[in-house]
């Protein structure tokens, strides 16, 4: 193991993570944030103990992308760690401000952990934040490959996979995933802050799904947003350009655009890997109508069980007024004729299962 | 009951739907298509049979709304039934083509059932779909009482919650928080058509949940938009400069304007109804991470009702690459300590319960 001794400086929600995911490893953790509260409630957490400035063989920048350059700077004057890494949502900035400051860059290995969450802080922290989570890794041709080896050995120690990509294409792709949809979910939401109560109660689980990221905190989504303006500026526009185009041909009655809109996002959709990286509509969804009492899933899920039926998502259809909902199970393609079975038969009622799948 | 012959013209998803729920009920059962192969099929699911001409007391033209006007004049013209309802899923349409042919609309109460589903045909007709539902009535001041209280009655008989609304509100409404959201679905997917498969490769749960519906059948949804083009486009064009506004609030640094816009996203989204009516931010989330083997689901659903807790709603956050998961269940405020804690006790790992709830 080339990481026995890390350096976490910035114990937030990731700072902490890493820190406690680390521990577990056996890697011997030291601490360090500008705020010393936040430094000893990692410690009380047993994410490690605080940094009194000894060499380390890896040193965790966990701070706000635009701080990063100024502390991998520090560190680097006081030759704290043999390699560098930071957990930025953005990369280029963080990279440029490396180089004006005269950063050794072949020292330092530029990183990103896809784990969000919508809340912050020591508090928050998990050692499981990034198991299974893609882990970004903008190496350069410069960077020193015992650097490298140091880092993924990081992401891995995490439980992470490594991704490899160039600073200016994870930032064009965390744009196109993750910061223009939150914008987009954020404008539907929009439109129901004006909409009237009787509008709302016509609101179905289609539209609880598109706006569910549009609950994240403002504060926090306005930095990320500000730290890759230009990347997510430009998805923005062309969304924005489709559904004025969209308006525009439903207005002229010229629908065929419309429809070439709709397929292009079936396809798009599609493309989204799901569970265990296979495509989401490797899964056949079966139906399941659900009294609201204590205990009902887990019987759901027991029948399953027995049937040796793996379930691979499940998702509840809220029903507002009623008691009741439908449960949708997401399994395998060659099971659904025995789940359907085995929930019939314990008295389930399971609509037919359709062609169609997630 | 006033409602104990019903005829239902058009035989798809919600005709069949409407006359299984009824026929559950014990109301009999006139079928009627245009296609002989789908009365055929919908009869041999046991949903009444084929009409003949007899009168009945109550009509529902489940046809395209395109159609409706024809259907609702030719069953008039024969004295069919004592009040007739459609199901469209716009309203304002439907209503004109009614006047524009000298329809009698004392007797005729518009009505759009909210239960949308991404299959079509009478195979995928379940006598529940209905259950819980919102079911928008448009009647009007010349509406005859007792028609009314014939369509009130089909509503309560399918389980569903009548909504009285105007014909233009409906239209408005059904723009802002189903059709206008699709299409903003379909425009944030259909940009990931073009992205490389490392992009593809960052994507998290909140993408998946913010395109979902973007997956639905094109053709179907052309017909949907075409039927209500002004309302939807009215929707789209606000999106579309909400989010050119945000862009170009991105490339000046004018960060103000998208903190805006995202605190109205947040505003809005909390409106939207949850489970039975209340807020969705009512229940908090406790997060539980999960081995993926089968039962894992059934042990942690048995766990909660051995500690009465009553699950409101589950997520499974999917882990790319790894066979683990985290299992997000929203239960009431108030158990949450309670279930954090059997959850533990039982040995699964149970990260602080955050403050911040859905």
């Amino acid at each position: 193991m080339t990481v026995q001794k890390a350096l976490v400086v910035g114990t937030g929600l990731i700072g902490t993570s890493v820190a406690l995911a680390l521990r577990e490893k056996g890697v011997a953790i030291h601490l360090s944030d500008a705020d010393v509260h936040a430094v000893r409630l990692a410690e009380e957490l047993g994410a490690g103990r605080q940094w009194t400035g000894e060499e380390v063989d890896l040193a965790v920048i966990a701070v706000p992308p635009h701080l990063v350059g100024d502390r991998l700077a520090e560190l680097q004057k006081q030759g704290s760690a043999r390699a560098y890494t930071d957990v930025a949502s953005v990369k280029a900035g963080p990279i440029a401000d490396a180089e004006r400051l005269g950063c050794d860059l072949t020292s330092y290995v530029p990183g990103h952990p896809l784990a969000g969450r919508e809340r912050s802080g020591p508090a928050a922290a998990r050692a499981d934040l990034f198991l299974g989570r893609p882990w970004a890794l903008c190496p350069r041709p410069e960077t020193d490959a015992g650097a490298v080896r140091r880092v993924r050995e990081l992401v891995s120690l995490c439980g992470a996979e490594a991704v490899i990509v160039g600073a200016g294409d994870h930032d064009a792709a965390v744009a196109l995933v993750s910061h223009a949809p939150h914008v987009a979910a954020s404008a539907v939401a929009a439109r129901l802050a004006g909409g009237d109560d009787v509008a709302l109660s016509l609101a179905g689980q289609g539209l609880r799904d598109v706006t569910r990221i549009a609950a994240g905190d403002p504060g926090l989504w306005r930095r990320i947003l500000s730290g890759n303006a230009f990347p997510v500026a430009e998805v923005l526009d062309r969304i924005a350009a489709d559904l004025a185009a969209t308006a525009s041909a439903l207005r002229s009655g010229d629908l065929d655009d419309v429809t070439e809109l709709l397929r292009r996002g079936v396809e798009g959709h599609g493309r989204i890997p799901g569970k265990h990286g296979g495509p989401v509509r490797d899964f056949a969804v079966v139906q399941v109508v659900l009294r609201d009492r204590p205990g009902e899933l887990a019987r759901l899920f027991n029948a399953a069980e027995l049937a040796e039926v793996n379930i691979e998502d499940v998702r509840l259809e809220h029903s507002t007024g009623l008691p009741v909902g439908v449960a949708e199970v997401s399994v395998r393609q060659e099971d659904t004729g025995r789940l359907a079975e085995a929930l019939r038969f314990h008295g389930w009622h399971v609509p037919p299962v359709p062609g169609g799948c997630r």
